[in-house]
């Protein structure tokens, strides 16, 4: 009998700083993709979810929701970097660069962009820069990310401590490069849903976002299998019944479309994520409990270049089984489950 | 801080007569939202099945399911109109007017006809004319639906009442609008799977569709967000199970979808709901509930100037943990979920 | 009141040998039908998933996933030949003929090529040939099947027993028939998962596959709905809590697609099966049980005429709650779900 040719993903010291991985499982984004994301979480903006409505503005067709985008890439390269993580610790210089629209083919690749052994010689940090490109080679996004991961020997012998300098947020000149130039004019705020424009959100505005959507097991696995990303803790009660929560542990990107859906109720214009800052996921979330959203504007800038739209910086923040009239965010709040510091466009 | 962006929705105060509400979320229907339809209910119609049976018999190619149109037009009416309604009253005049296929684009408006404050005056019954359009802005769906709505403030001081005149059943005449003129020779009744047609069914006929379909929680939340329909009670345990019930209520027409998706076995050339005279949701469907249904020819008729379709006048029953076999209608019997009462047109 | 027109399915002495079923609900398949596929199972072989990958290689697009093809054509069958059934005995001379891509339309017929009563009298075995077309009338997909019947009426005569002679395998000169002559030159191995090819895999060779998932009822139930496969123990709680397992059955096809997936794990390049030689369900899965599969190599076989594929025989094992580290297959064993016999197709 030969060796198994089954994968059981890297270990930290299988990592090497410099080295590029080029990521499995190709994927052609549909309008079914398309159709079993609003299943899972009840988005509205206008310009992902009507063609008619995106050409009128200046895309092509309706592109596919960014955080759809976001998941199909990590999904990716959850078998590579990811599969034996013990914690996911962050995001930066997350940028999405290109529209995806229903047709396009993804393929991910990821550099290893740092090394850092935890004192403990059990674990280590790996920060990767992972690049999502469509079938004409277009990036359409990239990120850095650092996960913690286990290693296979405790005693094995690794390099020396790299830890890259990342920005702690994206510049405005960056921003917005996803979003073709805009027919503004065009833009129906009616259909929209919302007379607000950029002019209209002031720095330091909070926005409870009301609703509250419970989450069911087989609708996380859904969508965990949607983005193919077999990451273990999602899917497999078995192991999870002796594990250390007892039960499975939801993606944590599903707690980000969930917020994100939730968070049409007051942003209905601002259609589009065009980076990420960082982010925490600061608790996690099992199934039963009921997602919650609030929103804080933390900065506004105008895009260089661009006179059709300009960005906000938002927290988004989502609670489990706390509905969020008074923002909470206190540190030892258990309810908290995700703090995401992002940048947004809309029309101006 | 400024006022919120928050929508809490409209209270009975609110809404003037002859008011003109367009609806946001422009929505372009796929393939793929066909097929989260056809996994949540079964429907196997041959018509909204398969393009090449749709074709040759001179649909473009295969419609949408009738109820997945009156989803999305509903769903885009909640917001503006029910989100603070207490009860869905009734429907009336309710017609298919033009085919909707995969890209289309679904948008909705609503009209105020009719308000009448209840004698608690907490309370009045709101009348809406709601109109859901296509990209060349046809009118694929028109209907009358009557929901009470809370009032904001008691005290409120709101006009004179009006009750809109509504017809009692849609005519034969303005039955089958949405049906190109078919090629009846063409339709194929094997593959179909019922050698039955229009001359085949009698006024006074029962039938038992004979099948149950249990419904859980993932399933009605998945098809409630496909619609864009966010109204609260049916997604948000964290507060219903503070609720009269103590749990999610599903979807109304979660229920008529699942009864006429049953009605497929003893209907299976009656292809399209064409109109709807009224219909009741007479108890309230919850997770674990095993759905049956049964129909009884109320009438037939002809369509003026079409000899290629012929209309019957269905009831649509449909129960909760309840065979149908001896066709339970029982006004006290609290298994009876719906009572619908339509228009479907078949070959003759 | 006429004859019920409800279909209460076919029972023993319905059947006649040579008799020849058109079966109802073609089925256009789509791009959403993928999604949900993917969604429900995570299957991530690069030709299914990437239209790209597909078509650098010989295809015209991705091919939609051959087991979604066979549970499309079997759904079909139900109707007709399984709805009276008391169990699934056997397939055999299963071969996929043509790929089938998202657009195409699939009916289905089935010939009656043996019956057998049993001693008795209440139930026999129907043996069936059943064979999937595509629109243009191809055989894509064409099996012998035989299911244990039960009779209406225990004294009905019936006629002599005929058991078809059936193959134990499928021969090499009948595989490979549903893929185009590949350009195995462009075939991307680390787009695909893995560096091993037909001459990689010894016989003898036993994977384990790994990963386990854990099976909700409202996957499996939007899972058969997508199929259109309406047999009655899948979907009606409200009866089979009074019937042998107090629990719905999950279709047996959903495990032999959720091990499929699970194979990808060391069969990363084993994109297509193209016969199936013989298969059981050994025993039922019910929701919240975890299912674990694993592989062995039966067998080797060039194709003759072939110089691009080669094929390998394999048996795939699933588990109900246990890991297959160990390659658990003893017949004592409840926790075993399923043990298939199939041929499958790699790049060599």
């Amino acid at each position: 009998m030969t060796k198994t040719k089954s994968n059981i993903g890297n270990f930290f010291e299988d990592f090497s700083l410099g080295q590029v991985i080029r990521h499995a499982a190709p994927r052609t984004v549909t309008t079914g993709d398309v159709a079993v994301y609003t299943s899972l979480y009840l988005p509205r903006f206008a310009v992902q979810s009507s063609s008619a409505f995106a050409q009128a503005i200046g895309y092509e067709q309706a592109p596919v929701d960014d955080m759809l985008v976001f998941h199909f890439v990590l999904g990716k390269t959850v078998p590579d970097v990811s599969l034996n993580a013990l914690a996911n610790l962050g995001y930066a210089d997350f940028k999405f660069l290109a529209p995806v629209y229903p047709g396009d083919t993804l393929t991910a690749t990821s550099e290893v962009i740092g090394l850092k052994e935890n004192s403990n010689k059990k674990t280590g940090v790996v920060y990767v820069r992972s690049t999502g490109r469509n079938q004409r080679g277009e990036v359409v996004l990239d990120y850095a990310r650092w996960v913690m991961v286990k290693k296979r020997d405790p005693d094995a012998q690794v390099g020396p401590e790299v830890v890259p300098n990342l920005p702690k947020s994206v510049a405005p000149e960056d921003l917005g490069k996803a979003v073709p130039a805009l027919n503004v004019s065009a833009y129906d705020k009616v259909l929209a849903g919302s007379p607000y424009f950029w002019g209209d959100y002031e720095k330091g505005e909070k926005i409870d976002h009301i609703d509250g959507m419970t989450v069911e097991e087989a609708e996380h696995q859904l969508a965990t299998r949607l983005y193919q990303n077999n990451s273990k803790v999602h899917f497999n009660q078995y192991y999870e019944s002796q594990g250390r929560f007892g039960k499975r542990i939801i993606y944590g990107g599903h707690v980000i479309s969930l917020a994100r859906a939730l968070s049409f109720n007051g942003l209905e214009n601002v259609f589009h994520i065009t980076a990420v800052n960082g982010g925490r996921h600061v608790n996690p979330l099992f199934a039963g409990g009921t997602v919650f959203a609030w929103s804080e504007v933390l900065d506004k800038a105008e895009i260089p270049g661009r006179s059709d739209i300009g960005a906000l910086r938002l927290r988004l923040v989502a609670t489990k089984d706390k509905p969020c009239a008074e923002f909470p965010l206190d540190a030892a709040d258990a309810s908290v489950l995700l703090d995401l510091d992002y940048w947004a466009v809309l029309p101006r």
